[in-house]
């Protein structure tokens, strides 16, 4: 079988392998779809993030779907030919962040595609059936791919305690800022206020349904905001661009009472305006991941409530991985979410 | 002006009388339309609920919007033509709940309607600006009016913990439930079930997008939840029937850890399956009336998420009001809300 | 090794049995302390409770403590002489409920006494390490067998939604009742009411320090609600007697938004004064066991805020357990909570 | 009557004035205890806090007790005699966070003695009685000034989510840290851990009970977390020292999943550990004041589980304020919550 491997900083490659066996307690997937995240950037340039550090031939890779090829020994609940969705990390279930539900604290996670644990650009590999979700049919394989997103956006908009008639600025209109965007107006918040410096993602939150857009390199983003909102400002506020200086902006766009949810990954440190924090009572919370929303997303999915194509930029088969690298790293290219697609889709 | 009087059980007649004046810290309101909701017909039948007794001629009516006719000294944040809503209960704002937010449990409150205080079917009144509620322009006068059943929905489906991806059983598809199946998929619930014996209802419960409809008198519902989650049950009940043995249901129909919320008034006691509570670590929360929740609603109409029209059945003027008491109270009828509207809505 | 089986309704006996072997990935535990619950007496008089139904010899016992004999191959953390406590209910950790922290609602959890998996009134067993606890020098084996009652207790508190400065009816003063006297003594909560018939319980209430004790068959529960609380009645009710009518009561004791907490079992379904529900905006929640509680209940115990002696009555030998069990069955003996201890407590 | 005037920084003296007249709608308070705040000292130092400007002799002071002397026609619910303690600030109780309960993030909240609104350092005030609390007869008129900061520390628990059997870590021993201490040892929080600079201050929150006290200054405050949790570091932490860089600590002293609640005001910005922040899924909020606390707090005291007098220093009489501020600004004395005592107490 085909997997891309990562050998070194910018040097990626596709290599066929021995297909893995199918072991009891597990099912082996035919990968169908992956989305290519950040990290994966990341992991192609710098060859690490904090503590994982790629040292040899690694396979990239963890938003993914398939179709179950083969069913371990002792594993129930599912048969081969079943659509399904990888959620990517496997945690211990003993330690008491797992105990108490939350099981992306678990500091023995294995994550896919995060070195030493391989990902899955590649097209076979075997999973833990707990985290192996399946798909209704009315759900495609790209966004059986996007649930991983997906999951991220529903964990960030319930810590901003974003919901119906609350207003809600998203900082950031990339995949995961645009995955926020959905969900959002799917769940009711009101108005939805987008910033975004790209004018390409611009024009996409405003197709998608944004109530206002705004370029904060033009506009003074809380004048925005204010205007936006009528003066009272933002209940909630998703911080997803990373960017310096915007968890500080967050909680300036926010209302007293609301609340901020910072996604975005960006410096070790950050500063925040105490004064104004007290002042407003406000809340911020880190996410980091999700525990237990793969079922939800998939009932959104289902219901038609979420949909998640029109954040998809591009397609590329698993040979051209490189090029859909260097296109998503290209800041002059109109590029959103990019799907590897492994085998035909179908 | 007119106002519609009922003076005893069954009868009900409009009568002129004198516009009131605006007072000091009041706003003056010309009445568009109001909506005829089950207690006002519960009041022409019976002349009384519970301790609030029709004495002397009344004036029913509460789900109201209109016109800013007249601003009273020491007002500000209306002019003259402002399109408003008018929340209904004026709380005391000294006790104990109004201090903590919750004044819809003021032992004081002054609710629009229930004797003695007047209503709202009739052209002219004044209110307390502070529950008085300006109109987006795309707003209807229907729609505002709407904004008071829509409030209580809102407060069920927060109580019931219902929203993104979860399951959700509606019981009962009055208006209040049809609210409470708007603002669900508007909300991202999913999958929504509704159970309804009327088979108009359940029609309209169909075309809104419920993603399965039951007739109890037919089917099981538990087997109907149970085919419709894929076996898993309900995360969520919202009981908007108030009939016998529906609260009992509701706690059956809920999947372990999960919520009822019961809206509809019905039998003094009901009875619940203890055990079964306390096996599921289930949660059943009463709901009465709502508070704080005219401006997301607001914001809700504003953006599109809701609209109000579909479960609208018909439309009276103010003249006709006997005649939509009578229509509303026909069993035979095909019925949801009225709106009975006072002048040309505009 | 010693053991008591219960072969039939009504005969219990001690019979020596060879001592288990400490497989890989499990702890050999030589019990100290075993607490008799109520539902060990049911077991033992009606050898049964639900479908968990006595069909050979079993034996009882879930409320333990012990030291560590032998650690199995792959354990960590454990070492031989450690003093322990023991989670009785091992969960499947791979359901939709363990993965959200709810284990205490997993359908196959394997709890330590219901039939049928053996419980701990014998000498020596293993144990999943994950659900053993080690105990601090200063928490004698007693109390490490209250650990299973407390948690329950804490349980019940936080879903009543008790705490810092608000009013709490216990109803019922068995030893979860009074469990939870004395953790709401500790976290807080004030006044604290309990009703309970029994006079030598009602003794052991008030000088445990409860605000106030009601005998509810001379005085109006209600009445005296009313009068320790200035007339505001309850902010939280935690029903632990499983008392006909007691969910009625509980729900009339509250003050409005305040909240209930079942935790005794009674009969299959009860009523519940559902107008007042409604009014009152009041919660009902279900109680069944606990998760993730023995870590807190175990940081309490060190520090001192719980002692949990106050409501142990009597201890007894294993050998003497059938004498124990017929004292706590006595209606007209003064008991409380029982230890069974197994060797000398050291 | 007498009162202590400010007039400029540094300058302060007490002048007879009339005794104010009891208007309708009001109680006449004869003022019994005060406590001096942080608040005060800084007024004295600088004449202003914010937009909160000193511009003409201006009475400090809102920790306040005393007896009502006059009740104001219409008022309900007090009578000449009553021992009372006085909630300082005054909402308008008519915008939108007024009408949620969060009455303490109100714009137009008129506090005593933040300029322009008079304090109580003096004889005799009147004030809205919806904000005057009853004291129990058990309760001491220095208590009933205490009830303020113990106010501002119950939020700061609710919010730090502190409670049964979870680590906290309060940050500075000043009287709103020791507020905290005594209400955290009181609500079952364990084991509680301070971090104090000043070695008296230590001291005090040894002898309360503090299960660990720290001293920055030699010891390393994330090492020493680490030892009095056994590693597992904070579920909770309070920062209440306004000092630099404590914000950061509180972050890293948390456990996953952990909330940090500040009351400390310092600069008007602080350094947050982002990246810890996201992958611990932490909590920050800001706290300012408090909505709803004066009656769980007298609760509390009546019931004795706070006490309040382990964190007074002094009492000075309101003729030697300017000696209780100089003591109190006085970085070498000894000094916690001091109370000016008006007239003798009784």
């Amino acid at each position: 079988m085909k997997a891309a491997f990562l050998s070194k900083p910018g040097t990626i490659y596709i290599e066929d392998i021995p297909r893995p066996a199918c072991s009891p307690g597990r099912v082996l997937i035919r990968i169908k779809a992956v989305g290519l995240c950040g990290s994966d950037l990341h992991y192609f340039e710098e060859g690490r993030i904090g503590d994982h550090i790629v040292k040899e031939p690694h396979i990239l890779g963890h938003e993914s779907s398939g179709i179950v090829e083969e069913v371990g020994e002792g594993v129930r609940g599912f048969e081969p030919g079943d659509r399904v969705a990888l959620e990517p990390g496997v945690p211990c279930l003993s330690c008491e962040f797992c105990l108490k539900g939350s099981y992306n604290l678990c500091p023995d996670v294995k994550f896919m595609g995060a070195p030493p644990y391989p990902g899955t650009f590649r097209e076979y590999l075997t999973h833990d059936p707990q985290f192996t979700f399946r798909l209704p049919a009315s759900v495609s394989f790209s966004q059986g791919a996007l649930i991983e997103p997906f999951s991220v956006a529903y964990n960030a908009l319930f810590k901003a305690e974003a919901g119906g008639g609350k207003s809600l600025l998203i900082i950031g209109a990339g995949p995961i800022g645009l995955a926020c965007l959905e969900m959002a107006l799917m769940s009711g918040s009101a108005p939805v206020i987008v910033s975004e410096p790209n004018r390409y993602r611009r024009e996409v939150a405003n197709k998608m349904g944004a109530d206002l857009v705004i370029d904060p390199k033009k506009e003074d983003l809380l004048a925005g905001v204010q205007e936006g909102t009528a003066g009272s400002m933002c209940d909630c506020v998703i911080e997803a661009s990373g960017a310096e200086g915007e968890v500080m902006s967050a909680v300036l766009a926010l209302k007293k009472g609301g609340s901020v949810a910072v996604v975005g990954m960006g410096n070790e440190t950050a500063s925040i305006p105490l004064t104004q924090l007290l002042k407003k009572e406000a809340t911020i919370r880190g996410i980091y991941r999700y525990a237990n929303f793969y079922p939800p997303v998939i009932n959104m999915l289902r219901s038609g409530k979420i949909i998640g194509e029109s954040w998809v930029s591009h397609r590329f088969d698993l040979e051209d991985i490189e090029q859909a690298i260097r296109t998503a790293s290209d800041p002059h290219a109109e590029t959103l979410k990019m799907i590897i697609t492994i085998g035909k889709e179908g």
